[in-house]
C-alpha cells in the first residue's frame, strides 16, 4: 500500500471516491438505510450477470457438489436479518500519513435488512469432509490488484462459516438485490466488516488448507509495515456516529445551528460486543454526558441514540460522540494507525457554529 | 468560486465526493439506471419530511393559490417519462485550473423513468396573471452557500415551465422517490442539466420579475471571471460515454483487455438536439470510425451505441467516443473552461492495455 504525506487527495483516489459512495450522515436518521444510501465499495466493476443462466456452485472438500439456481435457493428456508455493515476502510482518509486507497471519511456504513437462506444447512447438505478448515467465497467480479489478476474472494474458517447468522442473500430491504450490492446473490456475514460479505457470489469452495489469496493474505490485515504478516481484519469495532445537526455550509460542510435546544441523534454499533452506552461531548472530548440509547432491531443492527443539547450560547463548538460496549471497550480520541487504514473507529468530531 | 492549481483534491472537495455519488460507468450498460446507481448531487442535506403533513403550495402571481397533498397530486393525470439527467458540473475535476466544488470526473449521469403529473395543467388551474414572467421552484433543503442562507431554489421562464414534458414527479423507476432523489416530490425538467430539477419541492411561485437568487444569478452561469454576469447554464450539451472495456486495475482504474475482438458499448445524449451519430477512436482521437446507434426509449432518453473493436495486437491504446447532433455539433477534444466548471463535454479518453 502506498502512503500519502499530504492532506490532498490524488486523482486516483478521487476515481475511487467517484465510483464508490458513502451514506450521507443525515441518513443515520433512518433505522433501515434506504437503497442507494447504503455505503458501497466495489473493488473492480459491477459484473454483468445473466441471472437465468447463473448457478451457485458449492464444492471443494465436500461429499457431493451442489449447483443451485436462484429458484433453487429461493425454495429453501428464508430469513430476513437487519445487519449494520461498515467498510473496513471507513475513516481511512482521516489518517496521517494517509493509506492510499478508497478515501473514506466517515460515511462507509449502512443498515439493511438482508433476506436469504442460511449457509449452514447448505454446507451440511454438501457434506464437509474430514480435514475441512476453511470455506472460500468467490465473487464474479474480476480485476487486477497488487499486480494479481483475480476474482474477488475471501474465506472464513469452518466455524465462522457455520454460524447461524451467515446468509446467502438475494434480497435487500425486501427487494431483489440491486446490481451494485451483489445481484443475484451475495454472502452476508453479520458483525464483520463488509469485505467479508462477498458480492456476486459464484462459488463456495470448502478448503482443506487456509486460503492465501490476495484479499486474505495481503489485503485486510493490520500491519505497521509492508514486511509484516499482520493480524487479519475481522469484526467491526465499536462506534457511534451522529447526524450532523443544523444546516451545512455547501462547500465546507460546517454546521450552523440556531441557538436553543438542539436534539442530537445518531446510531451506534459493534460487531464484537454489545453497545451499552453512548456519550456526547460538546467541548471536543473534554467532558462527556450520557445519551439515551434505544434497543436495536436485532443482534446485528445498530442502536439509535439521542441527546438533547443546550448550547450555552452562540459560539463555536466541537461535538463528539462515542460508544462503549459490554467488554469495557470504547472509542479512541486519536485514530489507531495501520498501513491499510483499517478499523479507524476514532471519535467523530463535528465542528458547529451556534448562531444567535 | 475558488480555483485549484494542483491536480490534487482538497479535503473539502473529498467531503462532497464522499456524500454525492456518480454512476460507475459500467452501469451505462443498463438502459434504465437502477436506483442507487443514478448520479446524485445534494447541495445541503437530505431534508427530513413528513409526507403525510407535506403540501405543495402553488402561489405568487396567480388567480388562486393551490395547496396539494401527495394524494391530491396522485389523482391527477400521471405520465412516465425516461429522462437522461446529467449534473452541470460533470467533468469539472478534469479542468485546469480546477473549479473547487463537487469534483466530478465523468460519472454524474443517469437515465431514470420518472413518474408524475405534468406541471402545465396545474399552473393553468392556478391561473397565471398578466405580467407573469417566471416560475420559481423552492426545495425544502436548506444551507449556506456563497454566504447566503437559503433553501435550494431555481426558476424557469413561463414558456419553459409550460412545456409539456415538465413533470412533478413522485416516482422513480416505478417506485416512490427515494429520500435522496427528492421524496415526496421533485421537479423534472427533461433536457436540462440536473440543477433545474429541484428536489424536495415545497413551493411553486409564479413571479412577475426574474428570480435573482443565488442558484440563478451566481451559481450555474458560464463565466470566465468573477465580475462577469455570464450566460445561464440551461440544456445538456451533446455527449457520448463508453463502458470502460475489459477489467480494471483496482487503484489506477486502468483497463486491461485480452487480445481479440472487443465490443465497445455506451450511451449518447443531448438536451438540445437529437444525437445523429457516435464515433469511436482507438488512437486518442487521431482517427474515428462510426458506431452503430440505437433509437432512444423516448425524446429525452439516451441512445445506446456499440462498436466492435479489433485491436491490432497487444499494446497501449487510448479509446475515445464522441457524439454528433442534428445541429451539426459534436464534442471537443479539449475541455471548454469556465469558472464554475460547467458543461464540460470534452471527449472521454479511456487508456487501455491490450494483453496478448
Amino acid at each position: 500500500m502506498a502512503l500519502a504525506g499530504s492532506d490532498e487527495i490524488t486523482l486516483e483516489e478521487l476515481q475511487l471516491a467517484a465510483r464508490n459512495h458513502g451514506m450521507p450522515l443525515e441518513a443515520l436518521r433512518y433505522p433501515l438505510t434506504p437503497v442507494g444510501l447504503h455505503y458501497l465499495l466495489i473493488h473492480y466493476d459491477i459484473p454483468a450477470i445473466d441471472a437465468a443462466a447463473w448457478r451457485l456452485q458449492v464444492g471443494g472438500h465436500v461429499r457431493g457438489e451442489l449447483s443451485l439456481s436462484l429458484d433453487d435457493l429461493r425454495e429453501r428456508a428464508t430469513v430476513r436479518l437487519p445487519v449494520t455493515m461498515e467498510c473496513a476502510g471507513n475513516g481511512r482518509a482521516k489518517l496521517a500519513p494517509r493509506p492510499v486507497s478508497q478515501p473514506w471519511l466517515l460515511e462507509a456504513v449502512g443498515n439493511a435488512e438482508w433476506g436469504g437462506t442460511p449457509l449452514r444447512p447448505l454446507l451440511e447438505e454438501a457434506g464437509l469432509l474430514d480435514g475441512a478448515v476453511e470455506v472460500l467465497f468467490t465473487g464474479l467480479d474480476r480485476g487486477l490488484e497488487g499486480d494479481v489478476d483475480q476474482q474477488y474472494e475471501r474465506s472464513l474458517t469452518v466455524a465462522d462459516a457455520l454460524r447461524d447468522e451467515v446468509l446467502l442473500a438475494w434480497e435487500m430491504n425486501g427487494a431483489p438485490l440491486p446490481p451494485q450490492h451483489g445481484y443475484p446473490l451475495r454472502l452476508v456475514v453479520p458483525g464483520w466488516y463488509g469485505m467479508t460479505s462477498v458480492k456476486w457470489l459464484g462459488r463456495v469452495t470448502v478448503l482443506d488448507r487456509p486460503f492465501d489469496g490476495y484479499q486474505q493474505s495481503r489485503g485486510y490485515r493490520f500491519r505497521q509495515a509492508e514486511d509484516e504478516d499482520g493480524e487479519p481484519v475481522t469484526r467491526i469495532a465499536t462506534r457511534a456516529l451522529m447526524v450532523p445537526p443544523g444546516v451545512p455550509d455547501f462547500m465546507t460542510r460546517r454546521r450552523l445551528v440556531d441557538v436553543g435546544r438542539c436534539v442530537l441523534e445518531g446510531r451506534a454499533w459493534s460487531g464484537r460486543h454489545r453497545v451499552t452506552a453512548v456519550e456526547v461531548s460538546a467541548d471536543g472530548g473534554a467532558s462527556w454526558a450520557a445519551a439515551e440509547l434505544s434497543d436495536p432491531a436485532g443482534p446485528f443492527a445498530w442502536s439509535g441514540w439521542r441527546f438533547p443539547w443546550d448550547p450555552q450560547g452562540p459560539g463555536e463548538y466541537t461535538l463528539c460522540c462515542r460508544a462503549s460496549d459490554d467488554a469495557g471497550g470504547t472509542q479512541p480520541l486519536e485514530p489507531p494507525w495501520n498501513l491499510g487504514g483499517y478499523a479507524n473507529n476514532a471519535v467523530q468530531r463535528v465542528p458547529v457554529t451556534v448562531r444567535g
